[in-house]
């Protein structure tokens, strides 16, 4: 059982990282509650301009490990078109469609252009995409986000990376399984926003130890915890990102901390009261405005 | 008539460009050896490295101006497809296919990736292929030069350039009337090869006057002197590479300018005698090697 | 007649773009106040940061081919200078000169560099001037808005692009008649802001069956509807942004639709009465605040 | 067994790719003398410039495909570091050291650059350096091969990628036993040389199905015929560089084809005789020069 | 004694640059006071989204001069370490380290990728490092800023580049006289903000005349007003964003002036009266609000 | 006095440096001819394309210390016109002017441009002009070299770099003293080729300690061993290139090392004898093949 009282315990369990999502688990929030432990849920800490600033770095990771797994399992070995993303000189590169221009979809482009293929990313703003292409120049295809686009550039894809996410809420759900019969064989779907249900309706979550598995031909990657393929690097992100919270804790103790804004918005649980409405929601239980 | 014996007035002439291109024009041929004239031709000027340093800035100059007039004659008012070639974010790109990796088709290359254009260019040799990727990194696509590809890469299009140039020898036919009908209407086919005879089978030479024609609903640009369009750079650049031979010819007088091999190369006529083989054989008269 | 009552062909009209303009035209003014049509004017839509998202879209494609016709009118042929806007290597590029760095001026600065010109952008706003410069590099050459910098860049141009729009007012004059004869004879003016009465004195709106006049030597391009040359792109683009507008009236009902901010202040006219305070005061009409 | 002996069938073995190898099979050189048969190697048809034509795009491919490789085994769960190569903004980016600067290096470093990779590459010509430079810009570090250099360089690298190939000669050990106790625990090393012997001391060939093993900490990726894994593209590009000599034969039969140059190179054996002089030092036996 | 209250004679002034830094200097503030002039401080003036437009050019200016400074007192000649910050090919580049990723840190980082050096950016904000990827790509590193990355980062660097500049407060003291001992002998530090107290412990402001001083091995460069070096730059740059402000004072007086919000937060002192409160509270003085 | 004949010391020398230069010092190549020893010098020692690979890497240092040079005494305090090189957003550009597009002027060129610079490289060669348009892309200007070209650059430079260095021969003049005078007052000249005699009529070598005079307002930079001034880069780079020839004298001895035909290219004198050509022309001596 996680012991959140004690500053310097808490600190300790930071660095290890520390999502609650208790939305999700109704069981964790209640034994949470039972424990009356102060519990901060780094997921629902909030910036002044509503950002997540303690969700952004894992954004970032699982962004640029979603090509380098696509690529990976795009070869013949696992199921894969046995395609090479960037092809070589004289050859076809290989298509990657990538559903989304928040911050994974961006990060995902950055990798996928640096490997040489032939990307296009869709989003629902106009204003998104010209930045974009500020960003990414001619490099890149930007494509509004409509049905039709979708699923035109769903037929091309040899790669498909769907990096839709709406906080706090399930993410829709872009493709369909009737889509994947029209997609190439041995397409692959990598699926970033699996920790909130996924935007493939054939997603379901897997493990680093048997990352993928093949529905009508399409190999399916839809790890839900990617950033843990890389540990050093996503310890080091993370520990940066919460450090002065920790410490902010750590100095002030955590009545005087809960009075900073971000903080506070990233409390869960104390006294045993539930203090963020949408868990509350969520399970349909009291919701404590302090 | 040219009156050619005098350097000085030789040297004027050669300030406004002076390509005989006499295997295409036998009348020229003849009257030429009448007039006992020495001509020099500055398509037949060759360098050690058998380059033709005279052609090189007019195909720089087609090249470049090729995607300009490819893009303008997209536009609706011409026939075209109505398409801009960059699109605009959240919009499909125009897609520009260049034929041929020489001179004519890099510089092209260069300038339809500027535009924004999704850029497919195509050369029989991996080695060139491989030159173009280090120059324009992943902005754009190669291909090897074959039927399939070229077939396949014509529906696509919506602006074809056609650059391949063999030295002395007419351009191949790439793109037949049947092909026509397989492309996206009111695509755009621009023909730098068009002095060679047009490497598209459809092309006919046009003028800056009246620069387009359409055939099946493509619409076909096939201007034969494309630099003249742009006459000040197209001017700078001829007398920058051509003021040194003719600075040796005003300098050292005919006779001793012609031990110099690249003048020499140039040589077509001299005291009535046909001195240039490639000529001499399309004409079938007799060659003189001096 | 435009019948604008029922949703359904509402989202038909807008299908095909809409701008109404009044504040230009008080004869169609006053024809749509007897009709008591309701009238929802695109250029008057506006997001909650006071964008106007249903003119960046046509001010995009109207600032990169802005480029390529000024390239294209730069061609002896239409009295232009002779200047092919990115030269050859040793031959001096042509110098393009952008007024005004907002939506259209940027655009067209990135396909102007593309070309490979010798691009100035000048604005009044030196924290514009920065972003540009982190968008387009070393590329770019920027500029602080002031006459004397005008004047200066004015002298040096071969290609001068008026992007200066101010929303709802006429734009300002920035290039005078007299200015013309300080430029170089066969230099080409585009006008962007023709719409809005031209940022040039000497601007007359133009069509594309017959683009371009010339005064004091000085080609000008002022055609009007500019993104109607491109119309597939542009019905598009367009398209992509106005549909979620449309679907919103043609889901809730017009009444109901209004209730939305950004289609609120699109609305331009309702049941013989003006709503828009712009155009009431342009024609010295009543203005009904609802 | 093979039959080469019938242009058809040669043709078609031709598209499934046949690199011989004699020189490291004295089993298979005699069995193929044994039956007659004549037989063109891949791997010794040389160009007019001493290139290796049908060589350079499986060099290519498995130049790319190391990086990819060797980001996916830097994992965690595969005994790697857990670093992400590209790292994300604040913090550190994974190091790359390329060994040889040749094809594989050269496309090796354009996608450990596009990874976002901190990228080295040690080659022994200050000429070729320089080109790399040319190629990539600031976004690579070139040095000077030297075991100082080597050495300092081992220490500090995530990724090591051997691309050292001398043709027809066994890879020099550029990176010995004792050299991996030096090396970060979790680093990976991949060998692109694996077929020609390998460039590392404890380089072992492995498969695709069990790509990698680790020794000392250290993890090896050295799977033999890395170009599999990518089959299709693997395939076009090959049959694109083949292509033209299988017609040649197809066409020509395998007589006439022999008097061309390059054709004739590939010869290895022929009528029970061995063609090749390399081939024939490697196993001591007579070499029969036509 | 300067007068201000002539508008005229202020504009004039204007034109040659005018920072007061009262609150870093007692006796000025009494006889700016005494002589009851009206000063406005240029580096007070404030924008609405709380910039410093009028320090913004003199913060570019200073972070590209950095560099350029840096790279000379590298040279064996002054003490540093003889190293070329580009390096050539084969040969380690320079390391520079930027701490603060603010407008003079971004400029010296433009400028420091340019001349080739192996550059790393620290700040503490995760989402400016991250904007900062987006325009310099993957040509920096970045780097979260804390005690670790800092003490480790200057260990390795060649050139430091201190731009924390903290409006109205002393800069932070981020490099201590016991650090010196670890970095490299010849290494350089420039101090942009000495102006501010220095951000390193042992900078104390120079002279463009007798620039630099070296402590314990580590040459400094902390001249106090970087930007007078290249003076015809600073003028232009100055005037282009103080022109305004200044015609609006010559136009309507310094009274109606007053009414503008951003001239009104240069105010400083006025009829003998202190009306910035930093000055006011750095000086024990009492503060008048108007 | 040098002694060469032990290849311990001569290997010893070398790591220092050793450019004999004898054409430039008949006192010199007497003395060694007297002291009877085996003088190699760097400077001559030839590759087989006709290379000069150990002049290669000093030709990269200074140009590339050209501009960081130019740049520094630009500034006011030095006399220069108090021009920042790369401008800052809103104001003009520092104009460089490159005279020579070789491996000096190409690496200045690379740094100018990376310092924000307007850039201009002149060349002889046109097809040298396409290949910097390929390594520079649209960041650059290329200009053929011709009087004119060159005259009207030098009137709009600020810093003009001179790179023509002609192997063997003293530097043509390409900037008269009477040219000076229609440059701009404060502009700056570096002379890359002083060490060949200067390519600026007004040019006399200076040192390091005092490496700038000023002759009609125009500053000059000659310093004659301007990698000096980086002498830990440039000494790691030269013992980068000499150390294989180093290693061969020293393993096989300096009679069978001028089997080498670069070693023996190297050979100025031996025995007594001058065993190069263009030194015995210079000094008017006898030469002894062998």
């Amino acid at each position: 059982m996680i012991n959140l009282s004690s500053p310097k315990i808490w600190y300790h369990e930071l660095r290890n990282g520390l999502y609650l999502h208790l939305a999700a688990d109704e069981k964790l929030t209640k034994a949470l509650l039972d424990s009356r432990i102060t519990g901060i849920a780094y997921e629902t800490v909030t910036g002044p301009d509503n950002s997540l600033p303690l969700l952004a770095p894992m954004s970032q990771i699982a962004g640029r490990l979603a090509v380098q797994e696509g690529a990976k399992y795009l070869e013949k070995t696992f199921g894969g078109r046995g395609i090479l993303l960037g092809g070589v000189p004289g050859i076809r590169k290989g298509k990657v469609l990538i559903i989304g221009g928040g911050i994974a979809g961006t990060n995902a482009c950055r990798i996928a252009i640096g490997m040489g293929a032939d990307v296009t990313i869709i989003d629902v703003s106009a204003k998104r995409l010209a930045e974009l292409e500020n960003i990414f120049g001619n490099t890149v295809k930007t494509l509004y986000s409509n049905s039709y686009n979708i699923a035109e550039a769903l037929q091309e894809a040899d790669l498909v990376i769907g990096a839709v996410l709406i906080p706090g809420a399930a993410a829709p759900k872009l493709v369909r399984r009737n889509d994947l019969k029209k997609m190439k064989p041995g397409a692959v779907l990598v699926d970033i926003a699996i920790d909130q249900g996924g935007c493939f309706e054939t997603s379901k979550p897997t493990y680093h130890s048997d990352p993928i598995f093949i529905i009508d031909g399409i190999v399916h990657y839809c790890v839900a915890n990617m950033p843990g393929a890389v540990s050093l690097s996503s310890t080091l992100a993370l520990t940066s990102v919460t450090n002065r919270y920790g410490l902010i804790i750590a100095d002030e103790g955590i009545s005087r901390a809960l009075l900073h804004p971000e903080i506070r918005s990233g409390l869960n649980c104390m006294d045993g009261k539930l203090m963020n409405q949408a868990v509350a929601k969520a399970h349909n239980m009291d919701y404590f405005k302090e």
